[in-house]
């Protein structure tokens, strides 16, 4: 059994958002991801072969995705984004720190 | 692509727990779970065979484990449970209420 706390410390001493791997069993893994003003790379878009489900529980961010719908991010807010759904973070609140909990997992094919 | 905020209004007309499936793709089950005092009832304990990953998020709860370990969750506390790893759960906080999110998936292997 393993614990551990999402809203703890986190390393300041990068430019890098923090990605603390929690579980990585069976094909899921679930990731703590701490950022400070971090956003996606100019053109950049994520294209994921898995399966997400992500949820914010501090700060705030904004996502786009390829159609262009924007979704910006309360604490509390979770998006499940499907294998393959072009989308970028536009930004995130660097003070407080933006936290996220990510469930990456095997792309369903129901 | 599917949103939700795991902070939102929850029907409060029973005396049951509240429990909303968010993502059932791929043999992953994510769950947003809101307790308003609800305990498991006298020697009962959940005695899954699925790993499950449940963080709290608002409120507090109190876990036992067969091994006679308490774990006192406040907001961020996340713990892992291995399937078949006996629990119950002894008291949760009804004001605010406590919130979960629980991320169930096959018992891995490895």
């Amino acid at each position: 059994m393993r614990t551990g706390t999402l809203f703890g410390d986190f390393p300041r001493d990068g430019a890098e958002e923090f990605v603390e791997p929690l579980v990585a069993r069976g094909g899921v893994r679930i990731e703590r991801i701490v950022s400070t003003g971090q956003a996606s790379p100019p053109g950049f878009w994520y294209d994921q072969d898995e399966d997400e489900f992500v949820v914010l529980l501090a700060g705030a961010a904004r996502l786009r995705f390829a159609d262009d719908r924007i979704l910006d991010l309360k604490p509390g807010d979770w998006v499940e984004i499907p294998a393959h759904v072009r989308h970028r973070v536009e930004e995130t609140q660097a003070e407080p720190p933006t936290v996220w909990l990510a469930v990456h997992r095997p792309a369903a094919r129901d």
